[in-house]
């Protein structure tokens, strides 16, 4: 499986994803989910994948098959998310079939965001069909893969308010949780802050087990919700 | 759909349901999906159900079908928790072909604690097949149902030296994380708290919306983790 979160906040988008992927537990391995386009001063676009590799892949060479990558060539937003729609498709229409004939659903699923220009930052989910659906203030988030456990600290925390700082955090928290819980999600994972109208990639890392903010983050997160989880009033029943 | 929780720690056993049943948004009823057997000073068991509620429905009265309710006749937990895979296989050989034709599966899913008489006390989680496990130290809690909302904080805080109270009081904020990120999870709750080798239902609540603690509980513990997460470190990245 894999985790993937995509945050729109008003300062910006926040991408997380996770780096595992398997088929069956003995048979586990680390690939990048989180692929960047980055034109300097004119674009920056990042695409997280979920689902099965071969399809995630798949669409990512159609996407880079002309001589400009389709999310290169993109006028705007919308038209890069129909892109990697269309992308879809073509890999749909070439494989569906023949995965179905061993069982295997047509399982993918993407996020996209970024910012072209002047126009305005835009965040969106793919669907495996190839349609989208894009954030607005209400939903100012998307998750794929493993998407369940990391949810609830998201609902509490994330309003288009939050900083982007708050908002990195919330999401290496939510994908704690996440690899807490599920065994299918794990390191090392990539994390990438976009400021809106920067259009450049600032700060994009790597973080890995050993990552002493994030593994510090871990420990104290977890010894503070303990700590509130004491505080709080016994049951009277 | 559903969600429960039956937890095992040293002083005792603690079980938690939600009552919302539903057949799409439109279609949402409020049905109980606990259900207790008590002979005070002689046995408790505790039954949570979810999955179809035709299949639960069939599986009680499967149950009590014979002079003697099945849960009250078994000699020990290990013949409760058959009697209850049994009744599963009957249901099943019954049911489970003219469902196919109308492409539903036979989801079913059970959780049974208690104790009797001088016997360990035991919780086990039992499949649509009819078989199923045993809690043991490792695994000290089961879910069924939508679980994967509620399972991180279980896993931080429940160990099988947590107090009664504090797995109740887990239980129920597992409960609320699921409430607030699954609409198809609702109120009132259930929730029962078994001490061991005291053979009596001494502690069983219907909780419901204006439920004091509970209000409480939510709201205390959503400030308290919004205040946790802002006490973190800010990314150094």
């Amino acid at each position: 499986m894999t985790y993937c979160i995509g945050l729109k906040v008003d300062e910006g988008l926040v991408f997380l994803s996770d780096s595992r992927t398997n088929a069956g537990v003995d048979h586990i391995n680390t690939f990048r989910k989180m692929t960047i386009i980055e034109i300097a001063h004119e674009r920056v676009l990042v695409l997280l994948t979920s689902g099965n590799l071969a399809i995630s892949q798949a669409v990512l060479h159609e996407l880079s098959n002309s001589d400009v990558h389709a999310l290169e060539a993109a006028p705007n937003m919308i038209a890069a998310a129909r892109a990697v729609g269309d992308a879809l498709r073509r890999v749909y229409a070439r494989d569906a079939e023949s995965l179905q004939n061993f069982g295997l659903d047509f399982a993918a699923s993407f996020i996209l965001g970024g910012q072209i220009g002047n126009k305005p930052v835009s965040l969106f989910q793919i669907y495996a069909a190839g349609n989208f659906i894009e954030a607005t203030t209400d939903t100012a988030y998307f998750q794929i893969g493993e998407a369940k456990y990391g949810k609830p600290i998201l609902d509490r925390v994330i309003e288009p308010s939050t900083s982007l700082n708050d908002a990195a955090k919330c999401s290496l928290i939510s994908m704690d949780s996440t690899i807490r819980s599920n065994l299918s999600v794990g390191m090392p994972l990539d994390l990438l802050i976009y400021q809106t109208n920067s259009l450049q990639v600032k700060n994009h890392v790597n973080i890995h087990h050993d990552d002493a903010y994030f593994q510090h983050l871990r420990s104290d997160w977890g010894n503070h919700l303990r700590e509130a989880f004491h505080n709080l009033p016994d049951t009277p029943y």
